[in-house]
């Protein structure tokens, strides 16, 4: 028996594509005492992997011929543990492949919902996300306005969508008239930014009459700055991504910071969602009644297929997925 | 009886020049009902005032033609209000003027400590803004690291001073060698790195072999993004001023933003002084208390002559000021 992997071939210096990935057969791997063997079943796809291949961040850097960090969704097939038994659904940091071999102390059991698949989206890393950062450091009032930029995309949609259930007027910026449309249209925020359409200043401030309390940002860049000069006093800037300066070889930083973050005493902060993995209940808990209540719909942006892992990965960076991208390696058990 | 101030002659497009003012001979001011007549003793000089010629702020902007706008501590000459007696010692928003009428409401009763510029250095605007800046926002425990930038300058040297006292290691960034000899020997900083002779990113990092924890920015820029680079994960920076985009055409961005607030989970918050006013007694009774403990020197440079007043300005933000940079207009009473 085989398995298959796929590993990254070489760094990108700039834009990633294809020829940074390489899919390799290898021999299926054995479990130890302590460990399991696992089938994948989803792969999340997330910007934040093109940022581990700009060196060490929060975890280890990726190298070239490591197999691609991702974080999934996994059935236990052989277990050498007495913690996890075969038919047990986890949560891995794992790589891109068919199956791998991890100590079980490092997994975490997972309720058997349906579709697994809402464990990576609202349940998971993006409803998650969306959650801890919004209320922990967002801090969003009702009658306050939010902004959220890539606002179609996994997270973004559901900040907006929390944002409007605690009675905030929510204002998306996403690329394209489709996307503007979905954000609005279907996630019901009150107004959506195209800044493909140019602009984004004068539209941004039109969308946002009583200026922004609490932005929470995906991309950085000229989409911050931008932000930041609509800014109200002691503003809240929740910093989860920087999409737009992972993928070139330029980044840029916003020219007005940091005077606007003293004239207007901002606080800026950044997060990743294990920060608040204490709270995960709470989050967890609130997000079920929301989507019981209608409130939050479920946005899911599925690729079919191991091998298609790259493509999914570098057309997210280039903002053509609606809702959490994942990748399906196998199907629910 | 003629009075003299000095207006604004026109607004600085780039570096602020002595051609950007002008000292004008005007008639004695005559208070009305409610208004008190008040002798100019000091002016403080801050970096701030040139931020108030960019546009407006947490104040009106300043224009062509005004009077340039400072804040004073003055001595009550006349009194139209029962709330103030001549001799009285005020703290005025004012004007660089030799004399000017006020509203009695809007004056602020000092106690008459001897000498009063202590009332602009240690127990005014730069002692109070090191305090709520540093305590507040930097929250910085003992053991742990701080960077403070303008180090010899009127904040700065309280922001060390109080760390130390903290029990914190700290690190000043000065431009000069008799600068920072002045920070490590007079105010007793463990280390301070000059600026001006390069290599920053390389000396910071060696006078901080255990990172950065707490980053006190006076002057935003290229020694932000250094700075934030050897940050520690949760480190907190207090935005309280970008004395190197103030004078100039073209203000930089730290590039590494908000990549590196995300990855390492930084909080950036702005403030000004009056932000804190509630806790104004805490902070005097506490410098009160390092100043008679030895722990605190008091540090003030002061300029004589109203008519030198745009000197001492532009020679602040040029870093000439050892200590809190004022203006004595009047002798104290």
């Amino acid at each position: 028996m085989t398995n298959r992997q796929i590993v990254v071939a070489n760094l990108p210096q700039a834009v990633l594509g294809p020829e940074h990935f390489e899919l390799q057969d290898t021999p299926m791997p054995v479990p130890q005492d302590g460990e399991v063997l696992l089938r994948t079943i989803l792969m999340s796809i997330d910007a934040a992997n093109r940022s581990w291949m700009q060196g060490a961040t929060y975890r280890d850097a990726v190298h070239a011929g490591d197999p691609m960090p991702t974080y999934s969704i996994c059935e236990v097939m052989e277990s050498k543990s007495p913690h996890l038994a075969p038919g047990d659904i986890v949560a891995a940091e794992s790589v891109w492949a068919d199956h791998v071999t991890r100590p079980a102390h490092k997994l975490q059991k997972l309720p058997k919902v349906q579709p697994l698949s809402h464990l990576l989206s609202v349940y998971g890393i993006a409803g998650k996300t969306a959650f801890h950062g919004l209320l922990q450091i967002g801090q969003p009032l009702a009658g306050e306005t939010i902004v959220v930029s890539a606002a179609a995309g996994s997270v973004g949609g559901y900040v907006g969508q929390i944002g409007k259930a605690l009675g905030c007027r929510v204002v998306g910026i996403a690329g394209g008239p489709e996307k503007c449309a979905f954000v609005t249209d279907e996630l019901g925020f009150d107004a959506c930014v195209d800044y493909r359409a140019g602009g984004v200043f004068k539209a941004l401030s039109n969308a946002c009459p009583d200026g922004v309390d609490v932005y929470f940002d995906n991309v950085g860049g000229d989409i911050l700055e931008t932000t930041l000069a609509l800014m109200n006093e002691r503003g809240r800037v929740a910093c989860c991504g920087a999409i737009s300066q992972y993928d070139t070889p330029n980044p840029t930083g916003p020219r007005n910071l940091p005077g606007v973050v003293v004239v207007k005493r901002l606080r800026m902060e950044g997060f990743i969602v294990m920060d608040f993995a204490r709270d995960d209940a709470k989050a967890t808990r609130a997000l079920q009644a929301w989507v019981a209540q209608g409130k939050i719909k479920v946005t899911e942006d599925i690729v079919e297929g191991l091998e298609n892992a790259p493509q999914a990965l570098i057309g997210l960076l280039h903002g053509d997925n609606t809702g959490k991208r994942m990748v399906r390696v196998g199907a629910d058990p």
